[in-house]
């Protein structure tokens, strides 16, 4: 397989180079149309907790799917994937502290770890640029820059903390139709949270985001702000589970699911 | 209060009737506008499977609040309540067996138990009727008709089973516009699952309904079907848990939500 193939390869292809150790990159463009997720592996003792979490703070922590104990299939995106291997890079957090890359957790998934798929704001980009609307990051070929807010998640058992959020600035006239576009999307983080004054919800500087990188905002552009999957991470790091797994950034989970099977209409 | 104002008491009036025993009789009408949910309660052990189940089963199973491992407040949907005494009839099963019938289960809730608030049915039909779209059972004065299917439900640990979807007949002209309306509500059961002949989803006889009532469906109307919230209890039955708790039939917990609460556009 060529790289001029990326964009058009399936998921099983795309998981198959990634499993093989011949992609160990990041995954944007890799299978276009199909969903990417943010992947959490927690054990078991705290999975109800962090899954009631989502469940109460659906917009910055969209379920995509959920293994059973000890099973690394994600039976629900991608039935024929193994969520220890198919993921291009890992981090290994212990206690709250990263203390490893891998590319292979497959040595720590042991019958006690259950893995969360998170949808990330791919889905919905896509659905903005379909719709004419530009998106800055790209055009300016770096990461979406995200930011802590005060907007409080609501809490579940240990889970607790701030909302985090990707921003969009756009032109005024373009605003109506991204809130209609991605409210097509509620389980892939759905209607922005916030158009406007960033200090509304708690940002200070604009120009200097939490996580990502910053982006233009031109005169007379809004900011829109959208409740980000970078959320649920975060907070389980701050309960500094004694193990915990994620996708190293940009090195997603490719499903075998369609940008169109979170559009509710 | 009188019974002239029962449709216009706010939540906590409500609640408060039924709590003292003033009310011991299905909520039909009671406190109009406000989202009334199904309780299902169950030991903390099975409570991550029984949440992953109702996560991977949306449609049937649509999660309205679900309650700390032993606390008896519903703390997103009716932050001052008591879940163990404001419903006006529960009904306990042990290893699936009705063996009881209460008004207070408050002696029942020990620091084990998680209580399940599941979406009904009422939130989209007010929106039917807003539509002009009439509801048969309404104008029959019966429950709604329920029928189990050859739709499988997703697994998660041990529950599994069909799906039961209610059934609403309506002329052709509505099919369109009902599902629009109810697309509006996917945290409520949303969309209609099936459109047209029963015997595609496994129902062989429409005049012959598992649960609720039969309904008169007249020359040219089209059956038109839900998934309902009576499969996320149906299924945990089977499980034959060591305790559960429910609501009793049409005895439901009324919430301090809105059902524009749950519309996403």
């Amino acid at each position: 397989m060529t790289l001029s193939k990326l964009t058009t390869w399936n998921p099983i292809e795309a998981r198959d180079m990634i499993r093989n150790n011949n992609w160990v990159k990041p995954t944007s463009g890799m299978a276009n149309g199909y969903i990417q997720a943010n992947l959490a592996v927690l054990p078991k003792e705290m999975a109800f907790e962090f899954l009631l979490f989502c469940q109460r703070n659906p917009k910055p922590c969209p379920i995509i799917d959920v293994t059973e104990p000890g099973s690394r299939i994600p039976s629900l995106s991608a039935p024929l994937a193994d969520l220890s291997t198919d993921i291009p890079k890992y981090r290994v957090y212990r206690h709250g502290q990263l203390v490893e890359e891998k590319t292979d957790v497959s040595d720590l998934w042991d019958e006690n770890m259950v893995g969360f798929l998170i949808g990330c704001s791919f889905t919905f980009e896509d659905a903005l640029l379909q719709n004419g609307i530009p998106i800055r990051h790209i055009e300016e070929n770096c990461n979406v820059p995200m930011y802590k807010t005060n907007i409080p998640c609501v809490n579940a058992g240990r889970f607790e903390g701030p909302m985090v959020v990707s921003m969009r600035p756009m032109p005024e006239k373009d605003v109506i139709r991204a809130v209609q576009v991605t409210s097509r999307f509620p389980s892939v983080h759905g209607a922005p949270v916030h158009i406007g004054d960033p200090k509304s919800i708690g940002i200070q500087n604009i120009n200097n985001p939490d996580f990502g990188d910053s982006v233009t905002i031109k005169e007379g552009e809004v900011p829109v702000f959208w409740a980000c999957g970078v959320t649920p991470q975060a907070i389980a790091m701050h309960v500094k589970p004694e193990i915990m797994i994620t996708h190293a950034p940009g090195h997603m989970f490719i499903t075998d699911l369609k940008n169109e099977d979170f559009s509710v209409i």
